[in-house]
């Protein structure tokens, strides 16, 4: 596991991100959009508003964040069945929406929003690993062009990016891609703010367990690699 | 439904397409993809081929051809359920991917694709009307390279394209946005071959009754709208 | 597909229909029934009218007129799956399902029903070709009764009636059996009004492309058809 | 409870059975079918043979009888839902189907029947109340004559009927219609031989508890009910 | 079957109850809770009392009583599929808390009860044969629990037990474990009251038609059988 | 968040665990079995053996280990809806499940397993906050057991427990119960080994991020924690 002698596969740094690209307005109807690019993985989120709020949270003067996940079936090396034919969402895909929209509730003031929900479509048109992260990087901008469109943005506390790191052959490595991730030893996503907040931090072993000082020199990767998720969701901010 | 003083809310003369552009490779890992855009219907195609076909072939000596349809839930106006979380399909998404799976077949050897599958996924990321034409003529460049690539060019026998025509306040007209499918009285299907052949003609009064002499007037707009979308796909096919 | 030396398999002429006969009253508690039969085909269609209407129609003083059609499990050859077994219905299912209300809907006056739903219900009995057909001539006589007896004749704008015809190894003929339907190279079915009006086309080539002239001629043959149908229904009106 | 002075809703005497009719042959396709008429209430019965055993009798020289219940939407007062529709088959649907198939298990010797299943379907096309009743009598003939039909009649060890009994306003009545079935104080199933054995007693309390001997009545009419039901059925095959 | 020479498995007499033990209070949060054991079988029974009624009750100023069962997935001495996971109850689940709703219901006048809706959960920890009578049996318990609870122990009518009997190699017998149970060649289920009264019978032949006399003897073997069960259900209750 | 002075609502220390107990045997058909107490909460856990591994891993010489997970449906404060019933497994339980599944897996030795299947079922049949690590703790405990009955214990690789820790309003504390758990503004769960290792980290702000040295807080607190529940899991097998 610290044999860092093995090179990456892709030939990048233990402590290189992916090529990060985010463009806005793909989505022509949707209130905020970002297509987001993480090397061979591509997601399009989207920020969809609506003047009403579920039922458990009527009338308490407070919005509602909330996400769905999905992967277009060719997306990947082998064809996956459409879930919509099949007729259920996986467990994977249910963790994963979860996992989005928890992430962008902590950065959101609810009372601030007022009692209206924001739903957040994550759908991955091209995958290459880190599907899940790059949906959180993505849907905050989504978000945050949403919040301005409705004159909300204040309702928005923090900026929120996630990464994921792991153990490999090359040790530990920031930003996995498929090939890195299928084969990890361990893996982890941590989403993170921009003034050094935690607010997800989901990490496993695959075959055997590891260490405190592994999982501290993955946490140290994580926050060079969301600064630099940042720098990019900055960038198209303020080119939009 | 004869007062052609009115004009188009696109200001398209009657037998105007819309500006039509494919763009191939899209989805990386596909054996085929086409995303084409129809004014402001963006469909990506994507034809996965599978070496296997369905136990009710089995040991014919045959293939199959079969497709799946669906839409983003934001590609709309207004935000529509995500039918993997709803837990099915509905009729209308069923109607569209028989459609399509019907209009392809008719134009491949099934014989001499040999015994595979090859599986058309046609999503909608962004809808303005004629969806289910739009994916029927991508999902054919989606086809043709895949069998290039696989080297059973010689399976397919026809070139397909479909386009939608109605009955409208501007009269007959081609190629329907979704202003005009939304108020039109009469709406047609045509999916029509490079050799004046019929693969699929649907035809439906919304409201009251259409005459025969009409629905003539609206398939030789058909065959004009079809032309310029053979053009768009071998020009596409030619510079890939 | 020319070959007109061939004879159809049941001995008739190209432009004959099989014996049609209506019987209504049947299905004892719907405010109107008709069982139709089509040579072997036998189809109940039912009336129900319920005083309400869908939520997107609420308060909008108009009515509403759906259809859901189902096959008893052993209508045909081999016994098919219970669809209610299955847990859902089929897309051939859905799709014939929509045809029908849509078909029905097109000849009535929405705002003259007032505020309620009338539900079609085409159950198949026996098949041998043609149900979907046979489904929408049937429902028409049950809605038409059913009209009567909530005083609403005056809502009902057309008589409508629906045949296939196709291209088969006797060339193009009326009113597919079940043997002539499972290898015709082309397949359409027509819902046409008694004033010469057409409510739906559909047609699907099966193999390959058909030609125009082909379809003229089988819309010739529609014509024919549901003339003799119109007869069978305004008798069976007549003498209820 | 045990007010005889009251009349039935019918008219009929306390152990008077409602006029039954058994058509054969119905069902063009299925091995053997009945259609039974109890009073209003009429089943359509098929029984289907296959010549393959559910996995779990695999390859032990036995076949098997299964059973499937189903009523047309309109075949009560009010329409109800359609359960292939819903998506599943309610509670009351599968207990009774269970029933059927218990029943007509239980009359034959499943070694005789050799590696095939019979598939029964009971479709209830008119509702009076007594269907699940009414399917067992009828599924009965529809298997004799599916037996005979393969040459397996000696597999076939009891004749099996079956009739409803209740305690209502008039006492221990026979033969519950729909207007009784929902009012009586306790509602009992009995499924007999015609050699005097006993197959399945379903036996309710709908309000509170009945006794012993009000039991043993409804015994007693159960066992007049069916002597008439074996009657119609040898009818019905005598002159098959 | 009337070989009364052979000894059953269990090495008890024909008239013999298994040991019954009643534990209440076992679910902490439930208005009333008994955990039952009868023999190997082991059943969890809660009563949840909510302020509220089903839609076709409401404002008719009476409660309702329902039920639910489940078995804990190795609860059996193979692993049985979750039904949660399989996506739906079985019918055999479903047949079962109808039985035990029903029962419940006919020892309850729900008028007193008032508006509000007692669940009665049976869940399955451990099962020896017989759960649906131990789990009306113990259900009884824990519903006098919550009524009394709520200041509503007028509404119960009635003292409700359940008892299995069935005629197996040593004859007619009660409360059958699970391998006579597998094997009996009549199986009968009964749910009696304290005061003589019968609020449901079931009695099924598996193999072949069974005789009244024998059906009196299980009836008869019932009856003392549940009368030991009211003696265990009396103890607990007085103890708590 | 370091407001220290308050006090827990249970009055426990910070780093004070709820009282444990295992009980082993509880399920009497099961290879292994757990039913764990940890304060209020109390979870069955069972280890159940099949000699086949799914289709994925067949003929590749190693075993598999699964978890299911559910909640009766009183085993909480309100009554939750039985999952069986709704026709689904909630995303949360499906996340549990999954957890249960790969923490369980981290420790066994697939290739040592052999050719069979271990399901850990866990069922919470009383809530009082940390099922999920309850159901770890006790699952592990059933694992071993099982594993020694099928004489493969050395296929374990190492000892795990798990524990959740929150920030609360009495600051960083360890073993949440349901109070504490529903209005901490970070929950955190981990899943350790006897020898120091990390399985799993799962850490979530609710409402605002935390910070770093919080969490390393957190991860002391479940070191002294797992500590105790090793000590509990060694207790009970060296008594078993």
């Amino acid at each position: 596991m610290t044999d860092t002698a093995r090179k990456r596969p892709s030939g990048r740094a233990p402590d290189e991100n992916r090529i990060v690209s985010i463009e806005t307005g793909f989505a022509r109807h949707a209130e905020g959009s970002a297509l987001i690019r993480v090397g061979g993985t591509e997601v399009l989120c989207t920020a969809t508003v609506e003047e009403r709020v579920p039922a458990f949270l009527r009338n308490r003067g407070q919005g509602w964040i909330t996400a769905e996940y999905g992967m277009l079936p060719r997306a990947t090396h082998h064809r996956g069945q459409r879930e919509a034919a099949k007729g259920k969402q996986s467990g994977r895909t249910q963790e994963i929406q979860r996992l989005i929209a928890r992430s962008l509730r902590a950065c959101v003031d609810l009372k601030k929003l007022g009692e209206r929900t924001i739903t957040l479509d994550c759908d991955v048109l091209n995958a290459d690993g880190g599907t899940r992260c790059a949906s959180i990087t993505g849907a905050w901008v989504a978000l945050a062009i949403a919040l301005k469109k409705i004159r909300r943005s204040q309702a928005l506390t923090a900026q929120v990016a996630a990464v994921s790191c792991g153990l490999t052959e090359a040790g530990a490595v920031l930003d996995l891609d498929y090939i890195e991730d299928s084969s990890a030893q361990a893996d982890t996503n941590f989403v993170l703010t921009a003034d050094g907040g935690i607010i997800e931090i989901q990490g496993t072993a695959e075959d055997k367990p590891f260490q405190e000082t592994e999982f501290f020199e993955l946490l140290r990767l994580a926050k060079l690699g969301t600064a630099r998720l940042f720098d990019a969701q900055n960038h198209v901010l303020e080119t939009a």
